[in-house]
This record gives C-alpha cells, sequence and structure tokens, in this order.
C-alpha cells in the first residue's frame, strides 16, 4: 500500500483516540498514505505502537512531536491534512497550513459555527477569518467540489442528530423544537486522564442540559431550534442518539419513511433498520444506523454510530474520498477500530 | 431480629431478582420478619444462598415451592404477602391470598391499571374484578389506610416518570405529550436466560418506542398522553430517565422548583441534587433522584433510581411501613442490595 | 473480491461467533470467498445480516439450513471447509465432506485428542477413525503439505498456553508441571443463552479447576502434565493466559528470552511484548501478544489474544493459508470483529 | 445511632474509596460513630455527599480538612482513629496520634512489614520506629489484647493470599514457593485520576510481575518465599486471586479440607464455598469466600474479597471490633458499600 501513487496525508494530534483512529483508516486506505503523524505534545518521536501496542507489527509510524519549522517540509510532500487537535490549536495551525497549499480537513469544532458571536461564546476564543466561507462537512448532505481549502468535520453528536432530522426538515411543525437525548461512551472525552473519565467514576448521567455546544451546531445545520441533552455512558465507543420531533399537520408516516430512504437509499454508510439499532452494531464502523417511528403526529428516531468513527475519523474521510473523486465509503468498510 | 413480635411476611417469587431483593429487605427490617420464601417454580426446596451465595450466613431463609395446600397454614402465620410473580400468577393468587385474611402487595402488573380495557391490552389476559378498588402505590403520592387488602406497587419506569412529572401535573402545557425517555438495566428482564439479556448481546438500544406496556401506566398516573420511550443499557442495575415536557405559558423556572420543592422536601427517600445524578448514586438504595432544568418553556428532569429497590423492593417495603404506620423509609437507608 | 480466481470455501456453522468471525474474515480476504454459510439449526434460510445487523451493507451471504441432500452441489463448487459445529455434530460431517473432497478445517474439538481414551473421557463420543494422522493446527508450529484433507484447528485456550510454553519446552524443570492460570471473555461460551452467560450473572469466577478438557489438549501438545485453571471474565472477547513453569537448572533468563525471539522473530501473528500485554490490545485482532518474565528459576508467561480471532478464526484462515501457499497472515491484518 | 454512649472514632483520608467506605461502615455501626472525617488534602470543608451524592440524606458528616493544631480538640474526643492516607502520610502522623492517646487503625502500608530493610525497599522511605512491635491485623488469625496503640491493617492482596494459605502453612512442600494470582478491580487503584485507570484504558492485564510490594508482605505473613503476580481487572471492586501450592508429601485432600474447617469454621466473615467464588458473591461484602481444590499433591484455593471492604474497611472495622471486645463481624453484615 506504501506506493508512490498513494496521496500523503498528514495526521495532526495523532496520538489522541480521533487522531490514531484517522491513521489506521488512513494508513488502510487504498488511495492514501499517513505520511507523517503529529503530536500536539513535546513529547519525543515514539512509534505509534509505543501508545497503542494493539498496532505493533501493522502500522509502524513515527509519531513526531509537531514544530512549526516543519512546515515547509511536510507542505513540499503532503496534499491533505487532517487536524485531530484542541479548538484553539487548530484555529491556529489550520490557516497556516492552508496558505502552505495544503487542504485541510479539521475535526475540531474551530470552524464549525458560521456566525461568530456564536462560536466566541461557544468556545471562548474567536473564530480565524478565512477568505472563503468553510463548508461543514456532513458527508451525506455536503458537495465538496475539490477545490475547498478547509473543510469542518461535523461533531460527534452532531452527525448524529442532522442524520435523524435532515430528511425531514421541512415535514417539521413550525416553531417545535426538536429534542436530541443522547448517550456517548466515555471515549467521546479524549484520552486524558480526567476525574470524570475515571473508571470508577463513569456511569450514566446527563450533563450540560440545553447549553453543550453541538446544540449551536445542531440548530445551524438544521435551521431551527432545538433541545440537546446529551448523556455519558459508561462504554467506551459510540453514540445512541434518540430524537424527538413533532410533525407538521398532515404529514403521514408514509412520508416521513419515504423521505428517509429518498435521502439515504444512495448512501452506502447511512443504514435504515427495521428496528431500533443496537450500539455494538456500528461500534468499530463506519455507518450510522437509523430506525424511524411515527406515532401519531410525533417522530421519534434513533440513530447509532462510532463517534470516533462516523463521528470523527471516518467521516474526515468519507469527506477526502469525494473530495478527490472516490467513492464515499472507499477504504472504510473493514478496516476495524483501534481502541 | 427473629423476634416474636416482628410482622410475618411472605414472599412469593422469592427466587428472582426483586424477590430476593425484597427478601433481603425485609430481612434487615427492624418490624417485618420473612416467615417464607416460595418460589413458583417446580423446583425442591433449598437454601437461599444456594441461588444467591452472597447471601450464605446472612440470610439462612429456605426457599419453598409454592403448593395451593400450604395457604392455610401459611395464612395463619403471615400478615403480609409480597408478590414478586409474573403478572398472570399474581392475578390468579393474589386473589385467594387475601380470601385467606392476608395483605398482599403486588409488584407485578396484574392490578396497576385500572381500565380493564386497557389492561387486557397490556397484558393479554383479563383482569380479575376485585370487591374494592386497588391504590396504586406511589409511595410519595399514596395514602394509605391500613385496611387495603392488596396494593399494586408501581413499575420502575412508571416510577421515575411519575416522580418527574407529579409535581408539575397542573403546570403543563395543555395537549402536550411530555416525553419519557429511560435507560435501564438489565435486571429489569429478570432472571430467566433469554438471547437478548446474554452477556455478548446486550448494548445500547431502544424499544418498544411508544409501545411499552408502563405508558399505559405512567398516562394513568399522570392523566395526560405521553411517549415512553425506554431503552436496554449495558449495566445490571438502575433506570436513568430524561424527561420533557412543555410547561403552560407563564409557568416561571421559580414555581417548576418550587413545585418540587414542596412535593418532596418532606420525603425522604426523594433527593433532589443540584447536578443530574448519575444512576451509581442510586444503585443498590431507595433513593429516587432529581434534577430539574427549565430551559425557557420545556421542562427537562433528569431522574435515577434502582429498578430492584425503589422501581420495585424498596417501595413495597416503603408502602408496607407506611401501611403499618412505620416512617416510609423504616429499614431501607443502609441494607444494601443483593445482586 | 467475488471474482471467479478466489477460492471458494463454505462456513458450517456461520451463525455462531466463530462462524460468523470465520465468515467475515474470508469475506474480506483477497484469495478466499465465501460461497456457502451453512447455519446447524433448522432455521429458514436468512441473510447473515439478519443475525448480525453489523454486517449490513457489507457482507450479503445468505444463512441456509445445511441438508446432507446439498453435499454433492457443495462439493462440485467448494474447495475448502471450515466447521464452526458443536463436536459431535463436526464429527459426524467432516468425514462425510473429505469423502465428497473438500479439505475440512474443523474448529472443534472432534478431532484434537490424539488418544481415542482421552476423546472419550473428554467429550463424551468415540472420535471416528480416519485413514490418516489429524494434523493439530497451531500455526506457528505446524507444517502442512497442502495436501492434508483434514486440519484440527487448537482449542482457544490451548493456543495461550502452547505459544507460552512450545519455545521452552525442552528448558522446564522434568516432573514440574506447568500452571496455566486463564481468563477467558463470554464469547468463549458461545451464543445460546444459557443461564450462567446472562448479563447479570456473569462475574469472575474460576471454574472446572484441573478436569477442563482443553488440559488434556495443552499436555498433548507440550508433551508434559500441567495443571490448567480457567477462569470466566464479565468481558466480551479475549484470553488472558498467565503460565507459570520451573526452568531446569542452569537454564538463563537470557536463554529464555533467546529461545522466544528465535521461536516467533519470524512469526508475524506473535508479538513479544516489553511489558505485559493488556487484552485490549489483542481484542479483534489476529495477534498473540507474548510478554516472558523469568525471575529466578520461575519462569512467568502472560499472554493475550482473540478467543474468537487467533483462538478460532484467525488461526483457521492462517492454517488455509499456510496451506495454499500464501503467507500466514494474509487477510488478517485489517479486518476487525464482528461482535 | 449519634448516641453519646457510641465510641467516637475519626476516620483520616475520609475523601478516598476505603475512607469513604470506612466512614460508612462505622456510621451503620451499632457502638461506633464517626465525630470526625478528615480529608488530606488542602480542600475545604464540605459535607460527605458532595463527594459521594450516594450518600445525601443517609450520612451528613462534614469532611475537614486534617490540620496539625487540630490534634488536641481531636484527641479530648476521639478514641480510635482509622488511617487511610498515603503510606508515607501514616508514617508520619500516626506516631503523633499515639502519642495524644488515641488507637490507630492503619490501612496504609507503613507499619506492616516488619524488617526495615525490606519496608525502605518496598515503600521507599524509612520506617518511623515504635515503642512496642505493630501487630498485623490479620482479622482471622490475630488476638487483640484491647491494649495496643497501633494495629496495622494487612493490605487487600494479601488478606487474600493469608487467606488461602495460612491453614495449610505447615503442610506445604519445603522450599516450593506458592504462586498467588489475583485480579483486582480499579478502585484498588484508589479514586485520583491516572491515565492507566481511565475508563478507556483498563483491560485485563498483568502487572509488577513478582515485583509488588503486596509479595513481601505475604512471605513475612506465611514464611515462606512465592511469587505474586497481579493484575487489574476491568471492574469497579473486588479481588479474585487463584493461589497454587505444592503439598508436602502425604498430605491428603481430606487433611487439607479439615485444615480450612478447622481454622474458619468459627470465623463468620470467612465462608468455605462449595464452588469457585463468583466475585460479585462478595462485592459489597466484608466476607472472604474460598473453595478449596487438591489435585494430587497440588493445591489450588480460590479466593474472592472485596477489596474495599474484606481487604481494607471491613477488616478494619473487624480487628476495631475485637479490640472493644465485640464479636468480628459487628455491623458488618448488613452495610452495603458505597462506590
Amino acid at each position: 500500500m506504501n506506493q508512490s501513487k498513494l496521496i500523503p496525508c498528514a495526521v495532526f494530534g495523532a496520538s489522541g483516540y480521533s487522531g490514531v483512529e484517522l491513521v489506521w483508516l488512513l494508513h488502510n486506505h487504498p488511495q492514501f498514505n499517513v505520511a507523517y503523524g503529529f503530536t500536539s505534545s513535546a513529547r519525543p518521536a515514539e512509534p505509534i505502537a509505543a501508545l497503542y501496542p494493539q498496532l505493533a507489527g501493522r502500522c509502524d509510524l513515527i509519531l513526531q512531536p509537531w514544530h512549526p519549522n516543519l512546515l515547509g517540509a511536510v507542505a513540499q510532500q503532503v496534499r491533505v491534512a487532517f487536524l485531530a487537535l484542541p479548538h484553539q490549536t487548530s484555529a491556529e495551525l489550520a490557516p497556516l497550513l492552508i496558505k502552505a497549499g495544503m487542504t485541510v480537513f479539521d475535526l475540531s469544532g474551530a470552524f464549525r459555527l458560521q456566525d461568530a458571536k456564536q462560536h466566541q461564546a461557544a468556545y471562548g476564543f474567536k473564530q480565524p477569518h478565512l477568505a472563503q466561507p468553510v463548508p461543514y462537512g456532513l458527508a451525506e448532505w455536503v458537495d465538496l467540489q475539490g477545490d475547498e481549502p478547509l473543510i469542518a468535520v461535523p461533531g460527534c453528536y452532531p452527525t448524529a442528530a442532522a442524520t435523524a432530522l435532515m430528511p425531514v426538515r421541512a415535514m417539521l411543525k413550525p416553531d417545535s423544537a426538536p429534542i436530541v437525548n443522547a448517550v456517548s461512551g466515555v471515549s467521546g472525552a479524549g484520552r486524558a486522564a480526567q476525574a470524570h473519565t475515571s473508571f470508577c467514576e463513569v456511569s450514566l448521567q446527563a450533563y450540560a442540559i440545553g447549553t453543550h455546544r453541538h446544540q449551536a451546531e445542531m440548530a445551524q445545520t438544521l435551521g431551527c431550534e432545538l433541545l440537546f441533552v446529551p448523556h455519558l455512558g459508561s462504554f467506551k465507543r459510540g453514540i445512541l442518539a434518540t430524537v424527538y420531533a413533532q410533525l407538521a399537520a398532515g404529514v403521514s408516516a408514509h412520508q416521513v419513511q419515504q423521505a428517509f430512504h429518498q435521502a439515504y437509499a444512495d448512501q452506502p454508510l447511512v443504514r435504515i433498520c427495521q428496528t431500533p439499532p443496537k450500539l455494538a452494531q456500528v461500534v468499530g464502523t463506519p455507518y450510522v444506523d437509523v430506525h424511524v417511528t411515527v406515532i401519531g403526529s410525533q417522530l421519534v428516531v434513533s440513530v447509532a454510530l462510532d463517534n470516533l468513527q462516523k463521528g470523527a475519523a471516518a467521516q474526515a474521510v468519507q469527506l477526502a474520498n469525494q473530495y478527490i473523486g472516490l467513492p464515499t465509503e472507499c477504504g472504510l468498510l473493514h478496516a476495524g477500530a483501534v481502541i
């Protein structure tokens, strides 16, 4: 796979959970090649298997500390950069990489919100101004041209919410705010040791009720107000979202089901399920599984995805696939997961 | 504790998860005494520790198979019967026990629904007719007189939903159906081996969306339509419910918080929490923990309880405490759990 | 991948955990093709995704009930059969498949033990007599010629034990019985619902101390007595074995380490680790990870493998790879896992 | 329970997992009373329920930061001090408390090893010299007089190992080192956030093979060399130890079983089991469960205990019970657990 025809990529933040998942997906991809894996911290260079022994013998990438001095050399070699960095680090680095000629797929929240005030409120720093608008890369709904310098990869929760509601956006009761009730695995909180994610402390719990920054991201995508209530669950990977919305008068269950089929029939990474999906059926896969129920005028959509794959790394690769004209699922169906 | 002044009880269905929890709570109770533990199956008599080795040395109850011939002898000795049986078995047995003079606390769904048609639809058999109405024993909201022959102990999910919504029933927007999104541990499915509850198959999943029979029970209690979406979670014990409701025009967040405080300030087994409760903080306890958020006119109540304690055995004991004039929490605060 | 040059295979017992893992590994393999997936039960034909929704969109194999009448048609098309069946079913079916011209890789215990009495004692039925001896397919230690009609794929625990002790077999203190202390995930008990593998019942526990039938299999491979103590652990996949043995007088730690390096340096699916392996680093992979410690004359080997991959399906594919002259790891490094 | 006749205690390190378990056990104890709960850190005073919301409404102890200035006031009020502190903190504090007149039960490793050199090697600091020897409080084997100023509470792993081997100490083959293979839950690593105990990182793994400091403690108790191999398991509480030893020539299985029965028949917190214990049957209990197998001259003892109860807090209370002349199990059988 390491042939010279492969497109050389760099992964920034390659030591984190999303970063290593990116490395692994790209490493197994028939068209991409991970030329560099950078770590954000000041740790010495080391093989990726030193951090993730599961990759020993399968991926010999050396993780190296990023230093701005490397920019020139990297830019000569690398065409595509994937950023799995803290929000503000991304905000600072992305413009430099773009200027040096790379296409950037940014997995942070740095460029997702289009409203500068909302961004400032959600992330606590000023969003950098870029010459052109940054497409929001919801893979099934975006249409990349292949010349965008920067694509914002959606958040994990917003991917679930948008998958559930985009097909029926026009069918919802006006002024009724949908509810997104979602449970995420612990890997969503990242790899750093924290009190609330230590083994003995994790237990199913709601948090940030109506105040999570992904709520603004969902509202932006869907064009309506909504309520988002995230929960932390006692499992490693995956998001299960149960999404509630009221249908406009006269919308039938049949119309709703049709809308989902029309939206996703040709989308290989969205699976419409006849029973509510189990989280395990998407963990370690790039799929988002969707089950739709209509009860009277109430819509209930049950959505499952892997927060590190469809909610992060796999969606980034999907976008890169589209960007260079490959099938959206290219390289994603058989790769398995890292952690 | 086995003094003659204690009130002798019988637990039917004592080998199941709710049954053994009842045995343990009653065994440690200062006023009750488990005279009999009956199993519904045709297994031979055996010490409870043969099934639950955790009880060895702490509870020497012999589980014995129930046979109708025993009724006379049991009735002479036992004042209170707790039924942790399959619904239809309860429906058949309870009238016999009542006739024999016992007070029955029934943990099944046999006597919860007051509408005969709803009952038939939900449980698939005809509810037996009883001479007097059966009180629905939501412990914080019922007022037992001490002369009722039969008390229906609420279901686990309905206890969570009712705790969340009873204080604000009159404050909800008319004709707006609240949503009860709840996740239950696997013990809720009982002790028998089943494919969907085997270790490798359990994974977070919605089920019975809008069709679970607890939905009718919730609606009956709250006096309004609602939508109930249960989920199975990958943990043994506990229910975390996230309950959504729209407030009537003009209802303030302050009024809502006041309503909860008024309802529960004197209720020792309801804890109002400043942060959304973690499931672990109620597991193995008789508490139901409640956190209330108001966002505009949207109410979000996060409720946690242990499905085998507050959702079953501990609530039954609470009711029995009230029945005989003891403090509602008597014997429940320090007992721990069995499985 | 479904080209006509691929070697057509049949998987018997394809609905079980090892069976579906086989299907998935072969489906993603560059040289094999799953022509048939048979189920042992009398269930109707159905897509594999009906049982394993995680495979929807990625594998469209139809599982069909096996019937002896199918033998002729299958034999015309299929060259290699993988059997993930109950022991006795394998014992009966394998000779028929061989006679029909197929090469059989049998994952059951039907043909592992060479001593007929031991087999009878361990499995409770008489081992069928075959014209030629059946090679025991410990992948790193067997040398397949490519003309064997039947290969016995080792058990999961014995693969761990043999990996730990084969390199130092000649260095052990005579008449000192090694100890194999191992913990297996619940998937090792298969997919059928059983009381002891139901979610609420699983908890770390030793079982079959010195009486598990894998003990005889280990002893046969290693040529010495040993003590095997298996444990059930509360996780889905994986075996962690901690193996204790006494070294013969004069054997140095250096010699031991060298023996491991000589044995496995060229074996791509055995990874020698500098720290004791974590179970998670092998789950979903075909690897067996090994860490060797020598303390005085005491050897401690910590071994981790995935019971469904290296302990079953992946080792079977390894053997098939060798059989047809492919690299042992061919098709195994990037496939991920099913359950 | 807060009557003036109760013996007032202080718990130092009350915010940690062992500390809070001590608080809870003492709080529910019929003869003790927690007068003070001190934290080792410089955090402000706060109710224990702020850290452990499961205790809200059940325990209103205020945790307060310890300051040496408090010594006089505390000593006037408190008779017994329990120390659940870091080893060196204990080493420094215990002598002060003794001097002030308190009896100290120390749960750290500060006073367990009798050999000063071993202590220095194991703990990295010099053990303080005390006027009289410190009894090692293995509850079933120690005989407290009630006038000892300081009792060293054994470690969690050593309690399991000693329970397994003490009854047969004299029956073991001379110069054969027993093997203690044990798996501990994550709470054994304490409450502070650490990388290796974060939720996504925990996975069954051996560690500190032959080098854990509890090995010296076991050897001291048993009076022989042994090999201890601890493992971290993916569960919160409990230790399952599988202990291997060779019996001296001529020792029969019957003699071994008798030795265990003689040792433990009158010990209410040791349960001899007919099947190997499941971890779940001891979690949240003060018991240590033991199953003994003899295969030829090989002894296998399977031992389960809760690391925070019998391995820490409950054993400390057992010792305090004995110290003041109460039954060893007093107050321990029905209390449940905290985390």
